[in-house]
């Protein structure tokens, strides 16, 4: 791995051809850069803009390599990728975000030790094997708990929630009694999140605090600014910037936070989404370098680009039928729609999304 | 042709597919619109960012025909485009802009007759068919003069400067004895555009008036606001909604004019572009909806989306060897870098922009 940068005409491999993957391959675009795109079904949104596609299932390791020969640097629009899917690609192009990201943010045990051995506050939580450890550990951290899967959970899945001590038994089945940690409810005035950049030179640069407002699981509205104190936001952009340094981080990085606390606010970390992320959608219309564009400079060991916002925005997320009035929302004053060119408006799916843009205030 | 909006999931195709066509096809791939770019060589850039694409000459009717079955609508990055090439695209699909936008923009006596058949001014001007005609135009508009052939001219080829009455018969041979227009020069102060874009359903919407300065006959700054008048923006917008209006244009179309007349200032209309426009390209960095997502909400039916602008810019194009710095303009604050993905920086081409973009002031 060389230290100087990829200069344009580079091919940029993406694992994932989702929303995230076509988004990232349009901004690599901006920069004069091509796009070879790797996904598990031909169907891929990310393959209507990218300069190659590749068809496979990411653990066909022969795949991956073949993709991961023909590019200059892999990067991925999800977590989730299997460790020896990072191994084949990395054997043949130089992978960023690092491995290091993907093994504390795919299991959610690693990502809570991983956080509070930093120091940073997170809910109370605990290691969940049997059954066992989930009737001893419940006396510990009380109902209202969540029951989550260490490993493959989005959008509130692989989740449960327990309500009383009596139902151990059924959350336990409930997610496949798969290990899982049990994790305390939090409550809280607000969910924030901070989308961080970060290069491989080390120079760490973050996005205005967002503010996130979830529906069913899935998030519904992110708005820039957040409305919290200017040292709530320090301390939030303290903690993400740590989070990504101590990750050896390079590309975006999103750390989802809970403000508790009250009239005394507070943090704690609630996730940590080492990519480019549906909360810094915003940043498409309201920042002149976007989380898309800045995840590229950073794999490509560009200089980072401005991450400094010119409006104020609301993002909200066109969910399932909710595309349907794509009219209505393209004739909006004041509103970008990104579509994201699925053909199948399945309930819970994301298909676009808009940003609702006004001056500064 | 029906008056329903193509919904997204349509195929837009696009004839030629150079940096032009390239952000057209991300601009439609924002609104879940798929792209289609026919282009006469293979190594397009627009190739890298589209769905499909086609290789074959314009004047290849065949070709164009089967390009134009397989999309639901086409445009063109490109004012040249040969009349049966766009019949042959007719044909089989919608063609916007429409043929009248055509056969006006491509040949400037047509332009230059229908620009002041509008009662707009325009630089004196005559039709030279022979060298005669030549001699004697030379006469009534004396040098400095621009001789300029008919058709086919763009980034200052195909005309000549005509600087004394002695030159007439070397200017005739340099445009190689075409079909040509004998062009007053015009005094002016500033060169001013308003890019501007006008909905299948007649709605027209201006871009803010931009500030041109051209090099060795190229556009080398684009700038906003432009320094003029209120009331010389309004008389801009006016004649280019005129002119849009008069072609009942579908699209984006980019007037050029000359702002003359010293302490009173007067405009004159220089040319007309029936396209997304060089001069429009900080859309793309200081507006919400840029000039190439506008152009096709208007080719789609859909309603055009917001003009306004939130910040001040400057567009500097990268000629040629320019691109070479692309390392110092992407480490700039308050710089955006466009590449378009061309392999070779021969000098006088057009390989990429930068916007350099502040708060609006």
């Amino acid at each position: 791995m060389t230290d100087a940068p990829l200069p344009p005409g580079s091919m940029i491999g993406i694992l994932g051809g989702g929303q995230l993957g076509r988004m990232l391959s349009v901004a690599a675009s901006r920069l004069g850069l091509k796009s070879h795109v790797f996904n598990d079904t031909p169907d891929a949104p990310a393959f209507q803009v990218a300069a190659r596609t590749s068809v496979g299932d990411y653990d066909d390791l022969d795949a991956v390599a073949r993709f991961a020969e023909q590019v200059d640097v892999v990067t991925c629009e999800f977590e989730n990728v299997p460790a020896a899917t990072l191994e084949a690609a990395g054997a043949a192009a130089p992978v960023f975000p690092p491995v290091k990201s993907f093994e504390i943010a795919q299991d959610r045990l690693n990502e809570k030790d991983f956080v509070s051995g930093l120091g940073i506050p997170v809910a109370p939580y605990a290691n969940i094997e049997t059954l066992a450890d989930l009737k001893e550990s419940i006396l510990r951290i009380p109902p209202p708990a969540l029951l989550k899967t260490r490993r493959f959970g989005y959008d509130g899945k692989g989740q449960t929630r327990i309500l009383t001590l009596c139902s151990a038994e059924s959350a336990w089945e409930a997610i496949g009694e798969a290990p899982a940690i049990l994790e305390g409810m939090v409550t809280f005035e607000r969910e924030i999140s901070v989308v961080t950049v970060r290069g491989r030179d080390g120079t760490v640069r973050f996005y205005d605090v967002v503010e996130n407002v979830h529906k069913d699981g899935i998030l519904d509205t992110s708005q820039v600014p957040a409305n919290v104190t200017t040292a709530l936001g320090a301390e939030a952009r303290a903690i993400a910037g740590k989070i990504a340094g101590a990750l050896g981080h390079v590309g975006v990085v999103t750390v989802e936070m809970f403000q508790t606390g009250g009239a005394e606010p507070a943090l704690a970390v609630n996730e940590i989404a080492p990519r480019v992320h549906n909360s810094g959608h915003w940043t498409l219309d309201a920042c002149l370098i976007s989380q898309f564009e800045n995840h590229i400079r950073a794999i490509c060991g560009w200089e980072l680009g401005d991450v400094s916002r010119h409006s104020d925005a609301v993002m909200t997320n066109l969910i399932g039928s909710d595309v349907e009035d794509w009219r209505k929302y393209a004739a909006e004053p004041g509103t970008a729609v990104h579509l994201y060119g699925k053909a199948e408006a399945r309930p819970g799916r994301k298909m676009g999304h808009i940003n609702r843009v006004s001056p500064k205030t």
